[in-house]
């Protein structure tokens, strides 16, 4: 029997936007739940769907084997379950908060010696797709727990297992997270160029979401590119070519901000001062890598 | 009969990477193809394949109507141009050289001035992808010479036409092109975070690819808030809530640069100072408008 046969009960600890859309994918699943937030009156809506309120961090842990943790960051993690930890000595932990890597390896030390079986995760969804096609959640940490919990994580978004590092999902999702950032500030850039032209948001996203859908068409060459280490294979722009400059004169020229693209520029002229400029522009990861600082 | 009836004669001066590009579909198409480039010898497979090569810029224009140009920037379209422009009057100009939307407009109002009509163009694709599925040109400036080469324009790709401001198609090319830097840089930090983690960049480019895809979807919310004027509307992301602490920790425990994500930091960190963290994240737009050193 896997941990997640429908009749397993489990606890979800923290019902903010987030534990809350994966308490009720538990509920609608069948499984017995209970559920527990600090203000208490998130769990309403919730037990009327079905779950049981615990009153208690105590309570909710004590009543299942599988304890789901969604709360906002580390430090609030510490402060819900360490007064609980002989309660969860031989139970099982799934801790899908957002967190840094050393603080998921911290946690996983932790329960390694409360006795607590750990998986970290990270998920890469907003609540309301959870469930639904498009939700992504990355684990690390116990195999074993990743294993007998699948049938249960499968439950909220496609799970993908990266090892027992538990730390690898954090910095999996930080990663996603950091491109997913760098991209909306340059879509914000985009728009605040053609604003004083008279475009509108919403006509530069019709036409930005389609265009940068399709360049990331252009990330498998380049990730190929840096995994082969030879920036000077044949067939790529140039970091020469790929000069900002007009860019950021005609962002400056519209009078606002360059430091989106100031920040690429950068990247970019640090790899020509070296030596660089007749390589690919996948080079930039090169100053990635190497902090400014550092140099 | 329009311009662009097959048996037209268009002359595409520059045979670089892009022109030939254009080049080799107007040949393709049956049109009477005159191809002009400074270094003769990039003539050569076109006029294998059919077109027709001038040995100066004066006798390429004179073989047509309507004249392409292709070259690498704004200086050197006036080094060709220049001297011939006594023969280039009466003729019609589709300059889709990337440049500056000042640079756009001054070539506009040089065209004006010895009588050329003018169109300019700003190409959203790569060579490989002209004339096929994906590939968007964007027009700006005479709206006369837009509708009268219509055909001849959409053997290329997807025409847009944005008005009679010559410089707006540069603005808009050179608006998604720094969104897609800006995405480059993202996409590279994040294969820079995940590297020292043993995952390879082809690795997370597959897993990235996707998921920037499906985050392009966010665009078209931020917009309507931008747009709408009003960040406090409910149901936002905060900025508050949007700290990249944890992804500047985690990246500079890895040991790489911070710049990408540093910049989102400073974009939303200036909006938190000045009492807005509560609002949308949408809102780093006005940090973006409102440059720092203004502030
Ligand atoms: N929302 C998303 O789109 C999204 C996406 C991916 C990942 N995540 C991650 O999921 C986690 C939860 O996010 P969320 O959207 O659910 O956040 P949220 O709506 O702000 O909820 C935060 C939760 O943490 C609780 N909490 C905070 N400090 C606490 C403390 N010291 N002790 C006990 N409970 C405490 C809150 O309890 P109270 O109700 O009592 O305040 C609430 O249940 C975060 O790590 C977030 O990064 C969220
Ligand atoms: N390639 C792309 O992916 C792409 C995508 C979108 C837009 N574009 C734009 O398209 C334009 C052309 O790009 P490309 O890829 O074809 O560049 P390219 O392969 O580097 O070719 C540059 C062309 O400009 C000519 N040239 C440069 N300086 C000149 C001068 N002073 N006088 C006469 N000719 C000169 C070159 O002639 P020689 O052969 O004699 O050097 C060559 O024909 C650029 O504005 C570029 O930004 C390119």
């Amino acid at each position: 029997m896997t941990t997640s046969s429908h009749n397993t009960a489990v606890t979800v600890l923290g019902l903010g936007a987030m534990g809350a859309a994966l308490a009720r994918a538990l509920v609608k699943a069948g499984h017995p739940t209970t559920v527990w937030n600090r203000s208490a009156s998130k769990a309403q809506s919730l037990v009327a769907e079905g779950a049981s309120a615990a009153s208690t961090p105590y309570g909710a842990v004590r009543a299942s084997d599988v304890i789901v943790v969604c709360l906002l960051d580390h430090d609030s993690v510490h402060d819900v379950l360490d007064p609980v930890a002989g309660e969860l000595a031989g139970r099982t932990l799934i801790n899908v908060t957002t967190t840094q890597p050393e603080h998921s390896r911290e946690l996983a030390e932790w329960a390694a010696r409360e006795g607590v079986a750990y998986l970290d995760g990270g998920i890469m969804a907003v609540p309301e797709m959870i469930g639904q096609p498009g939700s992504s959640i990355l684990y690390s940490g116990s195999a074993d727990v990743f294993e007998r919990s699948r049938p249960l994580l499968d439950l909220w978004g496609e799970s993908t297992y990266f090892g027992e590092d538990a730390g690898l999902a954090s910095l999996y999702d930080l990663a996603l997270l950091a491109g997913m950032y760098v991209m909306f500030a340059g879509f914000l850039h985009g728009a605040a160029m053609v604003a004083p032209a008279g475009v509108t948001a919403g006509e530069f996203a019709r036409r930005a979401a389609p265009w940068l859908t399709a360049m990331t068409g252009a990330f498998a060459g380049f990730a190929e590119v840096v995994d082969g280490g030879d920036y000077t294979v044949p067939g790529q722009q140039s970091l020469e070519f790929s000069s900002l400059d007009d860019m950021l004169a005609a962002s400056a020229g519209q009078g606002i901000g360059t430091e989106a693209v100031a920040m690429v520029q950068r990247l970019i002229q640090r790899q020509i001062d070296a030596g660089h400029g007749a390589e690919g522009f996948a080079r930039i990861y090169e100053s990635i890598k190497q902090p400014a600082a550092a140099r």
